[in-house]
């Protein structure tokens, strides 16, 4: 059986919830450390991890190259890879790009929303592109082997990172805006540039992503990710559900508003609706992989196809994006 | 011929510097980042010295484990050993210490000179020995495998670090009290203490170390090293030359006065000699290791024992000491 792997969870972790992913047979999984915080408040994030490595030894650990999902695998654990989701963690600093991913920072997104000193988010009014900066950053996120992941970024900004980047990016957790008109959703230019390019996509199961919302039944989605393949190939595909659970909704609040105004917005949301929404009832947590791969299976999809999709493709894209772009002579295997 | 291994230095490093090293064909060196910086300031460090592996890849390397001592020599090149002189890097923040160690800090010292909140340095007048904060810390910096430095510290307080540490700990960079008298040298108590517990002491070249301040003479040196030899054993010795090299004088002040004191302090200098003295003239930068090597053979020490003293130690100390105390099972060799 190939790897069970999910592209981003940002959950309020607990020893339940890592219980979870191991009894869904979770190999691996991109968590979110941070949205808006400081380069300090993420390593906060980072320390508080490391207590929960230490106490869960048995469940988790944290992962840092493509071998650790076979480890996670033949150990019965879980490799957890960081990642966050604006590059605030980078301040105006790119030696922070060096610095996090020697902390385990996997992926980082190089905007959340808004306009962000790389880049430009997909609610903004006007779309730069990549900024100075973001031409930088990205360059050295390559270097170093960290994933530009570009989910929550807008459309010129996110073909300009596809094609300023020597290394294939992510967007980790979204789905095609031509079977649900969203926002976060990507048109078929972002994903026909991603299957090009040998990037990732990951879908999304979170409700404002989905056609139906949370009614959205496991055979739509599954047949969007079939119609999907169909259309772009297979090999670029895998599952980012973004998985918020047990969260309350100031957490949403602040994933949404952080620092940057005192108003309240609602982002995807709605004042009637401002906060999480239900998840599908056939998708509450880590067990339920299972009526996804059967939903794949059962919308006509092979199983060498689902097995790529459900874990196999983004094993492989971590394989080739971890590691630093030309390994330098003699360094460890930290590196 | 056994490894080349200094103890301890912090220079105004540069491509002369690190050529120097070569030249002198030095294995690798501990190399003190910062003094009183915070966390984030250390973090800059880090990020400069990143910049340095980058732009001179064929001389200097970050060393993370005593294989790149190995690796240093096999490949013509420095292994670069991260260490703080005091504990300010961790701020108050007990998680801290994992996270350093994971950037590459092998070696802190519990206290620079004056009280830490973990122990008391070597000018205070009252010596509390490990606070209760410096007892959690030394059991973190055992369990991730970040060496105790007692260098600047007082007596209780090295003595008290020796009896909590489960790992031996070293004194980087001083010599024997009794062959020269001066706060920062070492009585026997601690000596002997260090030998028991296989922890290691670097002899210092730093003239204020140095029976006869810069004018000490090779032989004087190479004799109290056998003399300390004779008196508690060979295993447990190593260089440790303290060297500063092309500093202006107003970073001796920073060393000494840091944030804590809007006054002059001199610490080991005085109103008339200020600044940083001059080396010995046998021991000017990273090129006159032979110097010493030679001293040691001429006062009768074996080979063996010199090659022992001039890195053999420092490399079984380091192999004992930068891992974890329990390998973590699964764990990646970043641990």
């Amino acid at each position: 059986m190939s790897f069970l792997i999910d592209g981003l969870q940002y959950s309020n972790w607990s020893e339940g919830i890592f219980r979870q992913l191991r009894a869904g047979g979770v190999d691996a999984v991109h968590v979110t450390l941070v949205y808006h915080e400081t380069f300090r408040e993420t390593v906060t994030q980072v320390e508080r991890w490391n207590r929960w490595f230490e106490r869960w030894p048995d469940l988790i650990f944290q992962g840092f190259t493509a071998d650790d999902i076979a480890t996670a695998r033949a150990t019965g654990r879980t490799a957890i890879f960081f990642g966050s989701q604006n590059p605030s963690c980078i301040e105006d600093d790119i030696g922070l790009v060096e610095v996090l991913h020697r902390l385990g920072l996997r992926f980082m997104q190089l905007t959340y929303n808004n306009q962000s000193l790389l880049a430009t988010g997909c609610y903004e009014a006007e779309d730069t592109g990549l900024t100075r900066m973001g031409r930088e950053v990205v360059t050295e996120m390559n270097r170093v082997g960290m994933v530009v992941d570009m989910s929550h970024s807008a459309e010129k900004s996110t073909l300009a990172a596809i094609e300023h980047s020597s290394r294939p990016i992510a967007v980790t957790h979204a789905n095609p805006a031509r079977w649900h008109q969203a926002r976060r959703n990507k048109s078929d230019a972002v994903i026909g540039a991603l299957a090009e390019t040998g990037g990732m996509l990951g879908f999304s199961l979170y409700p404002h992503h989905l056609k139906g919302g949370s009614a959205c039944t496991v055979e739509d989605f599954c047949t969007m990710i079939a119609r999907t393949a169909e259309r772009f190939g297979t090999d670029f595909l895998g599952i980012g559900t973004d998985l918020c659970q047990d969260h309350p909704d100031s957490v949403v609040e602040w994933m949404r508003t952080g620092r940057w105004t005192k108003r309240i917005d609602y982002g995807e949301g709605s004042k009637d609706a401002p906060g999480f929404p239900p998840m599908p009832s056939w998708f509450k947590d880590n067990r339920n992989f299972g009526a996804i791969a059967a939903g794949l299976r059962a919308v006509g999809l092979s199983a060498d196809e689902v097995g790529a999709i459900m874990g196999g493709n983004w094993a492989r894209f971590f394989a080739s994006s971890f590691g630093p772009a030309r390994p330098a002579r003699g360094r460890n295997a930290a590196e």
